[in-house]
């Protein structure tokens, strides 16, 4: 089954792969076969040396910004993917996280297909579940939070403004909030407007998975001030939700967390 | 600083390891190193023999039911978990898809740190993932879905019942419904009844990643019907909203659509 699927990297095709939150041990076997198989590799500014390294003779070509990206990189990104494929090569894309989930995979697959290319994608680990273990929590919890949600609210200014906040407000839902950082204040302020508690816990997640990595746990109506002073330029994921707070495990020694003030 | 990582792997100590949606590849790296060097290994019922066979020398040890579980059955895997644990094993719990996501990781990490066990969590590929990848779409979907959720819907008579589905009946949302077989024509009926289209785009994904796979577009207000006929008995997951139309690759070969009807 595993040696079907390998072999079906044929030459003039390209797989979109999932490179995880970061940390290279947490690759699917999958993506290290087709990395050691792929000619030429175009990756996301956040995957990192390690990762790399695992694509042994490919050529490898870096493609995307840290945070955001325009539509007309996003059009140069799609032509250097089908212009690769058609001269023969095999082509991985590799992308930060699971491709599926703000992984911008529709645009390139769909150049792909308009161009003629087959395109696949292997599923990763996202950075949601990889920050989740690292608390030692449960993004779901029984009689707590039988919903999970993720959402985008990257750079471009204004952005979170067009979410559906009464929906994210939701107490009975753990919300993650992928490229955080920038919109911390506005999720904090759009959130309790819409309802939550100013003490709802909150994890603030720095370089996921990676050796410096840093989790902190403050609560909602902290979360503007807590990252200002903890996240600084660092790729920041941020769940909110009572989930957050149940703490099975205890957070690693890298930890830290804000004290928070007592409820009134 | 993988090394380090299962280095970590002490005797007497648990991890929690996902286990990814069912296709071998799919486990990462470091799941399949801490099955390696595992003494012990108790697995869920959807865990297959293939996954298994990395586990190496290790005791192998089935736990839990197909669909459902009751809290005494939660209860007895906890006391093997933290008996095992006890008697200085190197034990690793394997959960189907992501351990943070319908996992019920909290009640075992809760039950282990009360008995002054050390427990680990290790991320996996959740099935909602998996489950895009083979369909070639993407769960978000810039300007259609900024918003991804799961929930969980199984057996119990009525467990869907208490879900807010006026949140998750948002059109511009993409939603997964994990365990979702039974629960087909209610939510079907209670998205609808909360304002989504009939004609919504759904995917109805069984048996993920495995050789087995089956995948069926159809409809919202064709759910039920396309469910009964399709599913059987399978492990079933349902993703709903129209970034499952946005098809970029199409979908493989096993996969079949149902007719639906013209719009009026």
């Amino acid at each position: 089954m595993a040696d079907i699927a390998i072999d079906d990297f044929h030459p003039g095709t390209v797989w979109l792969v999932g490179a995880g939150p970061g940390d290279p041990e947490l690759l699917t076997r999958k993506a290290e076969r087709l990395l050691t198989r792929a000619e030429i590799v175009f990756y996301d500014a956040l995957v990192g040396p390690a990762i790399l390294e695992l694509a042994g003779h490919a050529e490898l070509v870096p493609v995307g910004k840290r945070s955001g990206r325009h539509s007309k990189e996003q059009a140069s990104i799609d032509k250097l993917l089908v212009a690769a494929a058609l001269t023969g090569r095999r082509v991985v894309r590799l992308k930060g996280g699971d491709p599926s989930i703000f992984g911008r995979s529709m645009e390139e697959l769909t150049a792909l297909r308009a161009a003629g290319v087959t395109a696949r994608i292997c599923p990763g680990v996202t950075a949601a579940s990889a920050a989740a273990a690292s608390a030692g929590i449960s993004l779901s919890l029984r009689g707590i939070a039988r919903r999970v949600q993720f959402v985008t609210a990257h750079s471009r200014r204004g952005a979170a403004a067009d979410l559906d906040w009464q929906a994210l407000a939701d107490p009975d839902a753990t919300l993650a909030v992928y490229m955080g950082r920038e919109a911390a204040g506005e999720v904090s302020r759009a959130l309790i407007a819409a309802g939550l508690p100013g003490s709802t816990p909150v994890l603030i997640a720095c370089n996921v998975s990676l050796p410096a990595e840093k989790l902190l746990r403050t609560r909602l109506d902290l979360l503007p001030l807590a990252t200002l002073a903890f996240a600084q330029d660092l790729p920041t994921l941020i769940l909110v939700g009572d989930a957050v707070a149940a703490d099975g495990v205890g957070l690693p020694a890298s930890s830290a967390t804000v004290a928070a003030p007592e409820r009134a």
